[in-house]
Formats: structure tokens, sequence, C-alpha cells
């Protein structure tokens, strides 16, 4: 599985330049870099001084070099089947599958004894009923205790030591950093989450939804009361304290990459501004990829990046708190930040390869 | 001020084709006819076969053919200043001028004698108190009473016999339209509306918001706790009976034309799924350009039209109902729906001009 | 076949508004009417005060109403699979299937002795032998004869007396309008024609090449020196007496619907800029749908319109001429024209249904 | 001017995080950095390993942290107005002025003994003729010997040791490093070159040129025979060999970073395809940033990057040769080509502070 990463070229004559790497730096492989997520997830890799990307696999398309796929992210390795016999002096794995056939992929390397970040739903969610309730049957139950949710901002330590992280999705991802500080402070009486995205979204997947001609000039509601991510943001803010339903509704909007969700919160108190600012500059001072920010973020703000940007105010009118909260679904909502879980899970420098 | 139709030409040679006019149609002009807004009303009158467009006036390019700002829209008409001492033989008025230059504007055709669509908020707002909260100190607050909220949908027996209407903002269009048949029916407990709009929306204003190198991929929030279509969007609830704050946000998307409001409503009392269908269906049996949608609407599916096309769905998992109402802001959120009011003012059919 | 119009709603209980039919109207249908360019004919048509459109057909997706698939277009029609056997009635038809599978279609029609508008390949190329080079081999060859070449412009005689109207290519369209003059007067020594054009003339295909996350932010371009539109126009030039290869290369670039070919001649003796004025002028005097521009066109400026808008200069430094001509690729670059046919066939108005 | 790094912060709390410094870097400015073009050179050489920058200066917004301005690119540095008089330590500038504004300012750093690389059009031309006839007086013709065409590929030399480097506009970059290896081999007989190009080419002006309301769902050509670009791709091609006019035409496309030139050559003798692609494979052997493609390049497989990459190919129809160069037009069509040059001009690794 392992490519020489030197005989690999960029287009014709010009050498696949890259940092060089650290000694002793671990060897990880992405499963499923055909994928908008895992391929971002291997650019993410080749370019990171202090980790090995030693092998790509897909379900699809194996024998094309990656870059043939995914040409800006110039990673010339060969997209190969993934063969859990071969995974000998590998160590570590992101998973880019869909759920369900995430699981059993993510057992087969666990018995390799290869750490895994896994992008899918399959071990996001604690308990079992709920993940039954809206994914269907589980296909490795027995794995669901040994994972660790990966929001890196909330369970960083946990992270360290896990065998198995579970990624976050990305709404999820940009509606608890924005929401935690108000669970975490008892302050979240109701909540509505409004997320809106761009299509890079909705995955490399063909039909009406992607096509240029129907997502361009066009705002998409979708999912209506059934998202998926409702119950991790639900569990998510139950574990800071929240226990409470979410009203959330996702939307696809007509950019590529970008995300950005709108939070109404009716707050269990009054809270004044000066108070609600300290709350989040407080929440935050020590996070390297969280910003405050003093006026509301633009996801282009974001775009390509592993920050998120979070702006709350308070409205006197209504007496709601609004926060909005800006990522870029692909990275910090997916693969940048499975890389940066990885960068905690080998207690390298949380921002290595990701500035 | 009555240009000569027939003797204008599109481009070179092609005769500006048009609808056989009805003899005696009420003569109309378009004033402030080279913003967004103006531009539109003006293409859709010199399509209409019902009033005979008859001038065009701008504060700026004056002298040019409208054409040549708005080629799509092949309207031959040159550009004039608006000189209120020649607008004999006028019967009505579409105004587009930014607030407070509206309303003394509209002051001078009424005194002429000319009915008045008003595209600004100078007229929107019943109570003077509000709109001088909000937009400071009116310039013609005597000519409030006189003036009729054009949302037609709510108050066409009004809208027929006015002298002045005003045409609502976009974002109440979209929301209220949504929110009316529960806010009739005793139903809105609470309300958050996040409403996402296409670029023509910053109207033709020139600045960084409306770049297609910032506002292209991005998604832009903007004046949280400070739009000010909150307090028209509440003093048209309240008319309905549901008197409450309104929780409203706006975003900038990057498309031209097209906005969804999503509506988050705390019903006073449960209510079941079939009883909020019906609800909607009643409400909008008779309704021309109100159309009650079986899945989430994309704003694409009424771009360039009058259309307003509306979800509603009862979330059993959090008790609230959400409302998607999509329209596109330069049509039913502006342009088209004052000439759907000039038609009922004029006593014509209400969809002539507009399908 | 022929539904009942007057029985179908758009969306829920709103009436399908459409223009009173004229007494008598031919009777069509659109064969194919799932695929952009079918949609938007049936769309032209279902509005067309001079025609009755009586059904709509696809190889997929039967059963469900038009609009369900092209919500904003508004057919109410039901997709029907073809019956040849029960198309008794029925006067015409625009066929809107690939290449190779019209053919078929269209012998089969004309034996029910429907006339047909076919927006395939198959009866482009008058020449068979040019045909099966570019296309392999072709389905109904004894078919070509009957067929006229539909750039309404060049060969409206012919039209009006056709069984089969060969609908013309989008980039031929634009290139040939744009190069006719030239071609006429004998000027064409070299020509290289560079297109671009919207995402949409990639039609409903699913892939790469389609999907937002690749073709947002890009500018493609694709079939070097083998792109098949290149003998059309060279056939449609030769016509003209200018009988050369074309440099033809294609672009996509991002947008929906738009069209620009850009022509670089060097013409076969120096011509001062005003001659080229007056030959483009006299060239399109008398054309309801070609417009000569006094400046350099942007597709937007014809969008939605069966325009096509051109603009000549001489290039005094290099001692070329510059054409660049513009349209929209689904309209007067397919489907509007198809109309605009079926108006000269029908000896109705060339302007009726499409201002 | 020198802004001290390490206490400034992006957003609030989050460190301005960036690579460790070089010992002994060369301490840079950016003088025009709130334009697009000095924006970025601001952001690439501050995540530069090899320089320091010490200030970025404009003539307007003094006093606002760049990142305020351009909240992606994380430059936390103020900007400040220009002062010749305090410009002691340091050593080199990216000058972004618009042309003949540039000149006096070069001529100021020059006197303070600054290398400089200039972004504007001041210095491109070696003929002051040219330059007169295309852009009016020239401001400081005596500094036209001192400067170096900044085109790194061609004139590495020279530009190691220059005092100033003219950078290339970015359609020549594109032009000329596609037709250089024909230049050189002596086949250029004719050449039309057809630029597409985002609208960050048109730069942070403001008027309906760049609004998303124009530029989005629109192709629009402009500048017919009479880009300013023409005499620099004519001047750069004499300069390999090949004199002759250069047919240029540039259009605006709807995305925001990317560009293409498609280049229409008739070549000065038949030319195979073998023969072709080995002279481009030789041409850029060992070039880093130049990327022959084994088929057609989309503007987004360089997006972002110095990278340009080029497909050559001989059409056997026409005897043409087409030749199809992509780049980002800010990076390596501005920006990042200056600090590729910068570089250069410091003895650094070429690739440095680029991958």
């Amino acid at each position: 599985m392992a490519e020489q990463r030197a005989a690999l070229t960029a287009g014709d004559g010009a050498p696949a330049a890259r940092q060089p790497l650290r000694e002793g730096a671990p060897r990880v492989i992405v499963a499923g870099a055909t994928g908008f997520a895992g391929a971002l997830a291997a650019q993410l890799l080749w370019r990171h001084p202090g980790f090995e990307l030693v092998g790509v696999t897909g379900r699809a398309e194996t024998g094309r070099p990656l870059e043939e796929l995914y040409p800006r992210y110039r990673v010339p390795l060969e997209v190969e089947e993934l063969d859990v016999s071969r995974l000998q002096g590998i160590d570590a794995a992101i998973v880019a599958y869909p759920h369900a056939a995430a699981a059993p992929a993510v057992a087969a390397l666990r018995e390799g004894g290869i750490r895994v970040v896994d992008l899918s739903a399959d071990f996001r969610l604690s308990s079992l009923a709920t993940y039954e309730r809206w994914y269907g049957e589980h296909p490795r139950p027995q794995l669901l205790e040994e994972a660790v949710y990966g929001l890196t901002e909330l369970h960083r330590e946990q992270i360290a030591g896990a065998a198995i992280v579970a990624n976050p999705g990305c709404y999820p991802t940009a509606a608890v950093l924005g929401l935690a500080p108000l669970a975490r402070a008892g302050l979240l009486g109701d909540v509505v989450v409004d997320a809106k995205q761009g299509i890079s979204g909705a995955g490399r997947v063909f039909d009406d939804t992607t096509h240029l001609s129907y997502a361009g000039e066009n705002i998409v509601p979708y999912k209506v009361a059934e998202h998926r991510h409702t119950p991790e943001i639900e569990e998510q803010l139950a574990l800071l304290g929240a226990k409470l339903p979410v009203q959330f509704q996702a939307h696809l909007v007509p950019l590529d990459q970008g995300e950005l969700a709108s939070c109404y919160v009716t707050p269990t108190r009054e809270i004044a501004a000066a108070e609600l600012a300290e709350l989040y500059r407080e929440a935050y001072r020590d996070e390297p990829f969280v910003e405050v920010a003093a006026s509301p973020p633009g996801t282009r703000e974001v775009c390509a990046t592993n920050f998120c940007r979070i702006f709350a105010a308070a409205d006197a009118h209504t007496g709601k708190v609004v926060v909005l909260s800006a990522i870029d679904n692909l990275w910090k909502g997916t693969s940048s930040q499975a890389v940066q879980n990885l960068n905690v899970m080998y207690s390298l420098p949380e921002e290595e390869g990701l500035l």
C-alpha cells in the first residue's frame, strides 16, 4: 500500500514538491479518498510535515492517480482498493465512507491496530437507540464504546487517547461551537438552528441537486423536520447540560464551500450584551481555531481554513440571542477537523499542517 | 414626457416589438427607473397590454435609453428627469426612490392627481412613531393616512380604491404571506424569520457587498437585530391578530434573484399536520399568485415570476411549525407585485401582464 | 395523448393560467420533454397563443407532471411514453432526443404525417459522408433529403414548406449568424471561432462536468479539434460561398444559460470599419431576432430571449475582423429557435410567443 | 513602518499563528495592499518563511488592520500611508499601484535603495514609444532601463540581479508561457489569443461590471482591438524571435479567480502531434511551476496556486495549433509570480512560500 512518494510527479516533469517530512512521522492512509472529504483529507496530509500519507483507497476509480480526479489537490498517489491484509506499518487512517459502509471498514482497521478518524455518522451518537431511530440498524454497535466524538474543542482530552474518533457532521460542528458557551452556562431555553451550506456539502453526488443549472441561482431548503444532524446536535448540547429538542433546518445555496449556522436562542434568563460578549470571549480565549468576531461573519472569511468564526448578539427587542457561526463545511466541518484530531491524537501541535 | 413608442428601436433595425395595447389603457410612468426595481417595473409595464408606459425618469443617467442600461429588458424609452409640471394626461406612477426621497416625489405626484404605487418604505408603516424610530423623521407624515399597504393578498379591497399604495418590502412579502394563515388562526406564539436573498436585493449599489469577488462564494448575514423590515412584518402580523415581537435575520447568498423566508413558529397550541395543511390550503385556495407546495420550495421555482410558493410542516419532535416561503425578491418582492397592485387599482384581471 | 389542459393545476389550487388559445391552432407535442431543451420548448408552446400543446413525452419519469421536474416552467401536462399508434389529430412535434435516437423517432412521426422540428444533429448535415465521419452510422439516411436546416434567418423559405426541420446546434447558430454577412460577401479568408457557454449547454447530464463544485469557479475548454459542431458550421458557411476549414473551440463557463461565439476572421481583402458596419446593418435590417450592436454584447443582454446580438469590428492593427455573437444557448440556440421555425412552418407571425 | 508582528491578533484572542521566520530574512513591504493584488501579495509574504513582511501601505483605509479588509488572508498588520522617509531597514517592496501612479512610487523606493517588484504596467514595455502609444506619458522614463520583465520562466537570470522587476500582466503571463515554445522554434505564423478571466481580474473596482447582478450569469467581451496587454504579449514574443501582430481579445466570465488563454496559431510549417508534444515537454521540463498537461486544463486545476498548466494540440483538419494555458490570474498572473520573482532576486528556493 505504501507508495514511493518521490517517484510520482504532478503533470509532466514537475516534481510533486512538498514540505520535508519529520523523522518518525506516523504513517497514515485515507480510505475513501475519491469523495470530496477524503480527497481534501489526503491533500492536507500529503502536505503535512508530521504525517506520512502512504496510501489512498477508493471503491471505484482505482488505478488512477488521485491528482487526476482532483488536479488542484496535487496528490500523486494512485487510488487503490482497501486491502486490510496489507496494512502492516500503517499507524492511522481517516475513513471517508458513507454511514453504514464505514463501520465495517473501521472495525477491520481496528483489528489491525490502526487508529481511526471516521468521517461518517456511524460513531457520532453515543446512544445506539438514537442511531437506530435515525439511521437504521448499526453494523458494529460493539465499537460504539470505543469511539470519542471528535469536536476537538469540546473533547480534546478524550480524543488524545482515542482509538476511534467520530468526526462531527459539518452542521453540528458549526452549531455546537456556536451554542456551547450558552449551553454550558445553562442559558439555552429554546433553540432554532437555520443552517446554509454550499453545494460541496451534498458531496460528489450527481443528480439534479448538484447540477449547476439547478443549484445555481437557487436557495433550496431540504429535509424539513428530519435532518439526521438534529440528534447529533442535541446529544452534544445535552452533554453540556442543555437537554432540549433543537429545531434544525438545512439549506443549500449556490457556492462551493462555506457554511453558516444561524442560531436563535430564547435564553433561560435575560442576558446583557456585555455578559454575552464576555461569555464567548472567555469560552474561546485559548482556542487556536475559534474566533469570536466583532461583526457578523461571512463564510468567505473562513473559506479553505480550519477556523470557526462566531458572532453573538443579544436582541433587546425580542429578548433572544442570535449566534452566527461560520465554517468551511469541507475543512473545519469535515477534513481539516479530522487532521486537527489526528494532531491531537499524536501530540503534534494542534495547528500543524492547518495554517 | 410621453415618448412615441413606435419610433423607438431596440438595437439597430429591430423594432421594439410588443403586445398590442388595449384601447383607453391608463397612461403610467416609472419614476426612478434606473435602479433594479424601477427598471423591472418599466419592463413589465412596457409589455403589459393594459397599461401604456409613457415615461421613465431617473435622477442620473438621463438622456440614455433605458435599454442601454438594462439591455435585456428592451425598454427603448429615454430616461428623463421627473418634471412634475408636465404630468398632465398621466394616470398613475410607480415610484422607485429610496426612502425619505420617495415621500416628496409621491406628494408632488398626488398633487397632480396621479395614483401612486410607492416602492419605498415611506408609507408602509401606519404608525408614524414606529417609522421615526426606524427611519428618522418622516418627510410627509400627512400622507400616511392616504396610503394602503400593498400586500395584494391581504389588502386587495383597500388597494382597489387607494390613491397611494405602499408596496411591501421583499422580506415582509415572503414572511407575512408565509405566516398569515397562522396569525389569523391565533396560532403564532413565537416567531423566528431567517431570510436569505440574492444580491439584487442589495440594489444597484456598488461596494464590496455586491462585488462578485466578495459576494460570490459567500454567505453573509447582516443587520443583526436591527433590520428595518422587522417592524413592517410585526405591524402586518398584528393587523391579523398576532401582536408579538419577531426575530428577523437577513442574509445575502450568491445568486441574483431569489428569496426564501424560513419561518420557525412556536404555536400557541398543538397543531396536527392535517390541520396545518388544511389551514394553508384554505387560506390560499383562490389566490392566483400564492401556491401551497407539497415539498420545500427552491427559489428557482418562482424565479422571474409573481408567484409565492409556501410549504408548511409541523415538527412533531419540537412541537414547532416550519414555514418556508419562496419568492423572487425583485418580482413578487417588489416590481411585479407593484404591477399586480396596479391591476387591482384599475380593475384589470389581476394576472394580466404577469404570466 | 391529448391532456385536458383546463383540468390541470399548478401546485395546490392555483389554476394553470395562460393566454387564450387561437381557434384552430395546430396541435403539437414535444417528444423528449424531460431534458432541458424539450422542457423549455414545452413551456414556450404551452404559453403560445398559436399552438396547442397537447402532450409531452419522455423515455423516463413518465407519469409525473412536467412541472414537477421543471417547476418554474409551470407546464402541468403529465410526461407520457411516446406512443406512435396514438398520434391522430397531432399536427407537429418538436423532438428533443440525443442524436441517433432522434432519427427513428422522427421517422415514426413522419409516417404519421406529422411535421417535425428535430433538435438533434441527425438531420443537420446534408452530407451523409460528413455525418458518418463525425457521428457514426446514420439510422435513417433516407430522410436526409426531406430535412431543411433550421437556422431561420438563412433558410426561412424552405423551412416554411418543410416536413423535417433540423434545428441547428447552439454553437452553429451563434457562429453562422455572426459570420454569414462576411461569408456572403466573399470576405472569409480564415476563421477561428472561440465559443463559451453556460452549463445548461452540457444538458441534463449528471457527472463531474455539471456538478457545481466542479463547474463553479472554473473555465473548462473541451473537445479540442474534435467538436461535432465544426462540420455543421463549415457546411453552412460553404452554402454561403465560404468553403474553408473552421478552427472551432468550445468552453464551459460557470453560468446557466448564455453563449458567446468570438469569431476571428482574416478577411480576403482589407475592409474598413464603415464598410463592415454597413455590411452587418444591411444583412440584418429586417430580421426580428438579430440585433447589430454598437458595443460588445454580454450574453445577459439576450438571456431568456430568442435574440442574437452581434458586434463586428475591424482591427486596424492586425487587419483581422472580430465578430462577437451572443445568444441564449437554450433559447435561440435551441428551443425558442425551434418555436420560431414552427411559427414559420405554420405561417404565424415569426415573433409570436417569443417576445 | 515595522509592525510588531507578535503583538497582533486575528479576531479575538486567536494568535496570528504562522511559520517560524528564517534568521536574516529580508524585510519587505507591500505598497498598495488594499487592492486585490497587494492584499494577496501581503498574505503570501506574511506566511513566507524567507521574508519578513514588516509593513503594508494603502492610499485609503489607513489605520485599519489589513485582515479587516481581507479577513480570509489573516494579515494583522495595520494599513499605513507610504512614508518614504521611514524606509530604513527595508530591503524590498512589492508595489501594487495603478499604472502612472506606480512609477513615482517605484522611483522613491529606488532612491532609498529598495529593490522593487512592480505589479503595474509602468515598466513592462521596454519601448517608451510603445508605452506612450498605449498608456500616455510615462512618469519616470529614465527608470525603464533598470527594469527587467518579470515573467520568471523567461527572464530568470536578469531577474536575479534586478533592481526593478516589472511583474507581467496576467493575460501576457498565460499567453506568453503558452506561446513561448512555438515562438522560440520559429513556428508562430499568425496568432489569435482569446482570453477569459474571473471578475477579480477587474480589480477592487465598484461598478456595473463587477456587481454580481450584472457579472453573474454573463459572458462579457471587452476592449475589442484595444486591450493594453496586446503590446506586452507582442514585445515578449518578439524577444523570442516572433515579431508579429497578435489578435488579443479579453472576456470576463462569472467566477472569482481563474484565467484561460486559448491560443490559435497558424504555424509557419506543418507540425506533427509528436513533435509538438516534445517541443512543449522539452521547454518546460525543469520548470517548477509550468505543467504540460495531457488534457485540456480547467482553471480550477490551478486555482490559488502559482502553476501554469498548458495543453497544446495540432489540428490536422485546419493545420492550426491550439494552445490552452490556464493560470490563476491573481496568483501566477499577479501576486504569487511577484513572490516567485522575489525568491529569485534573493536566491531563495523558487518554490518557497508557494506550495
